[in-house]
């Protein structure tokens, strides 16, 4: 028996309407034990690729055994599948679109399946809102121990999107903006380690160049000139201190960007 | 003895400021077991109606005897009421306006006391923040097992807004826009079992026409024209699958709404 | 042995990014009985003396015991240091940067620890994102009973900011806005016990006349002309019943107000 006892949301939902609230009233009825935690509700409407990237960042800072519920839905009533996976470290529970490819892109999944028996949903399954009527009581279910087998039949082809774009070739690195945090900071496809080994001089985004690798984000001019340097997810990133690099660079999701190195 | 386990916050104090994060500080302070759930801290500021109906669309989703402190109070420290209602499934605090009216069309309320004994408040009472200094305290006694007759006087004549606008006439069901969530959808006045048994073929907002009843988003073009659905609150909505049906319609609250049938 | 069984969170992280949510996940992972409470992530970023003026505002209202995490750390990664504080009332971990400096002049600080011993951070430490590495470890342990002395040494240097402008003379209070709320009310600098013992009559903001001091928001003319009062956080404050005095005085932070008094 698995006993999640804590749950984390990640969502779209944002906060400016009632539907974590209720999801949360939904668990707490059938887990009055459960610990739930807001990752995050400001994932970007319907961008299930921000939601990967998110999720991916966060789950390994939780306890073993927690169940991370993703909810990014787009389809919400229509034949997408709702599917629970297990890692060795983790339990996922989310609509099978993608939002959980890059988690197995580094655990492999023991087991998913699909969450199909309706003996673990609310009596009446609106078809907008699966966070209330699905996701919150099977996750209750989960919390309580309940094997996940009991939740439908296990299966081995799900849904996947690919990586960001990132490539390296003539002496280049080449990859993209993939996230823009709130401080305005551009959260690059460029992993650390990628850039680890060489001697990085910086990189181009559009026309602009931007010197790095710096260590901190003190080290960049105040308000002034964006640098680049490997930030909290492991990850190459535009920043200025205490500044918008999204706004100094007029920079937008998805943007190119290219590393020098010597 | 009640046990009030959970206790819910509805109020347009936003998330911005600390006023939320100093009403749980006292809720602890006095009851340090208390769950404390979020429903919603974005009601528009003093709407009242607003608060009402998501305090609706809400509060049947939690646990029996869960305590909801429902805040939207323009006339914190003037003379209006604090009152604390006993209905057969909940508990409520609120501030005497009319935030409890849709609650009570569906549950006749058991007991209502209007919250006057200050041995229940903060020893200072602030005229402008009786969250920190009544309802947090006041919420926080109740859910540590008080007796509701403690808290002041039981009263029978208690503030009612009137319901949104909804009329059926002239082969037409007339309603208004009630609500408008995050993704830009429209809530509807009109419910769900008013259309249930007609044929619908869609609604009138100002020269548009919105075809329906569709089952869930995905049935609609994607960031195309918006269709007409029954939401997860049972009320008909008006939605762009993927998009903002606020943004596309250029809605508003309390625009009207007609519903055509066969 | 102190037990914090409440641990705070003021910082200007935002709740659009999962940022709290994984430090919430490093607390659990090591303190899961731990109760986290968000004070606010609205800090304006960078703005240690707003985070400042919150936390002074905010801490006296949770038990005794509170761990506070005050986090707005522009200089995140470069050689400022990270303190470890406990007063009678409470304990606090912040940068050392004046983030604390106005629960000083309330309480003297009992013990001041730099924490520097990286037993107690994560494995390894990001120049980025010292709330998870440093401040989320280091609060767990604190939440599980560790003294404060097994973290670093004791200092008693540590960096205070000025506290906001006030001065009074020439039969006038000068003062300065020094936060502005989710309603648009603005909070000065000028403390009630300054004008508890006067004849107010009202104050000046650039050209304006706000008259007061009144009792509650409900005394102003609705949506009308600005008023002044005493608020909760015993500051005086001006603001327009049912609308936003920023917004009606066109008023930004560190404007100058002049109070006039008989």
């Amino acid at each position: 028996v698995i006993l999640a006892a804590i749950i984390t949301l990640v969502t779209d939902f944002g906060i400016h309407d009632p539907f974590v609230g209720i999801m949360k009233g939904v668990i707490y009825s059938l887990a009055p034990h459960a610990t739930i935690v807001d990752i995050t509700h400001g994932i970007e409407s319907y961008s299930v690729l921000s939601g990967a990237l998110i999720l991916d960042a966060s789950y390994r800072y939780f306890p073993p055994h927690t169940l991370h519920v993703a909810i990014v839905d787009p389809e919400v009533g229509s034949h997408r599948r709702i599917i629970l996976a297990k890692t060795e470290h983790s339990l996922f529970l989310a609509p099978d679109n993608g939002i959980l490819s890059f988690i197995f892109h580094h655990e492999k999944p023991q087991l998913i399946v699909e969450v199909n028996n309706p003996q673990f949903f609310l009596p009446s399954v609106s078809s907008t809102f699966h966070g209330r009527d699905i996701f919150a009581p099977v996750a209750a279910h989960v919390a309580q121990g309940k094997a996940l087998e009991e939740f439908g039949p296990s299966i081995d082809n799900i849904t996947l999107i690919p990586a960001p774009f990132l490539r390296s070739e003539g002496g280049k690195i080449h990859g993209e903006i993939i996230y823009i945090d709130r401080f305005g900071n551009l959260i690059t496809s460029i992993p650390a380690d990628m850039v680890g080994g060489i001697k990085a001089r910086g990189l181009h985004l559009k026309d602009q160049w931007i010197p790095g690798i710096f260590l901190c984000y003190a080290e960049g001019e105040k308000g002034g000139h964006p640098i680049a340097l490997v930030n909290s997810f492991g990850k190459l990133e535009i920043a200025v201190n205490q500044g918008s690099a999204e706004k100094t660079l007029n920079a937008a999701l998805h943007d190119r960007v290219e590393v020098d190195y010597e």
